[in-house]
């Protein structure tokens, strides 16, 4: 099996670790909390319904704790999950929270080029609510 | 539990009836082979992660199952599976094909206004392929 975490996918954000068989990246776009979840299979697989049934259900069952920790830490109006890779093509599922007023809504943030980095101090908060619900 | 079928969902396409607990749906643009899934819950339920355990193991099955189908059926380069819902509360999945050249590529569908609605043949050869691919 051949993983690298895509280049892009890492420069881009806050690499919280692996939970299950997925890294857990936080975007550095405090604008919208923004994950990226990579599941750690060969790079030959593209697309979730490609995963073997098992890591299917491993990564669906990450999607759904992190999704839960977003919701509750964040309190969005709505999230946005999606594997998309139409332009990296490691797979990689994203969760966005989204609300009324920020920068892209109601549209997508796919395409939205507005960003404000997080402050270290921001992130380090984050990561460490995030390990503690997974606790 | 109340659940109808949201009327914008509706009108935007084919109805190809109930897979596991899912409606499926194909939405009537012939530029981007897209179907959405509508998983037949309380409306009360708008995002993934709410979805009790069972329904969501059964939806995350459907996903993969619908998505099988469209590689095989469409051979697109891309799938593109995603729940957005900021404008249609309703709880819905999108699984999308997708391919370079297409009038939305590399960018995501959504905001995208192009449109081909599909022949009535056209549509009715869908909906068969669908429902052998389940046998």
């Amino acid at each position: 099996m051949a993983f690298h975490l895509n280049e892009r996918l890492a420069a881009g954000g806050f690499d919280f670790g692996t939970t299950g068989i997925c890294r857990v990246l936080l975007k550095d776009n405090a604008l919208f909390p923004w994950f990226i979840l990579v599941p750690e299979v060969d790079e030959s697989i593209t697309e979730l319904h490609q995963l073997e049934a098992a890591d299917y259900a491993s990564v669906c069952f990450t999607i759904r704790q992190l999704s839960g920790f977003v919701q509750s830490h964040f309190q969005p109006d709505k999230l946005n999950v999606a594997a998309i890779g139409n332009i990296v093509p490691q797979l990689h599922i994203h969760i966005v929270a989204r609300s009324p007023g920020d920068p892209a809504w109601p549209g997508v943030v796919w395409g939205c080029s507005e960003k404000r980095n997080y402050g270290k101090e921001e992130a380090l908060a984050i990561h460490e609510a995030y390990l503690q619900s997974l606790a």
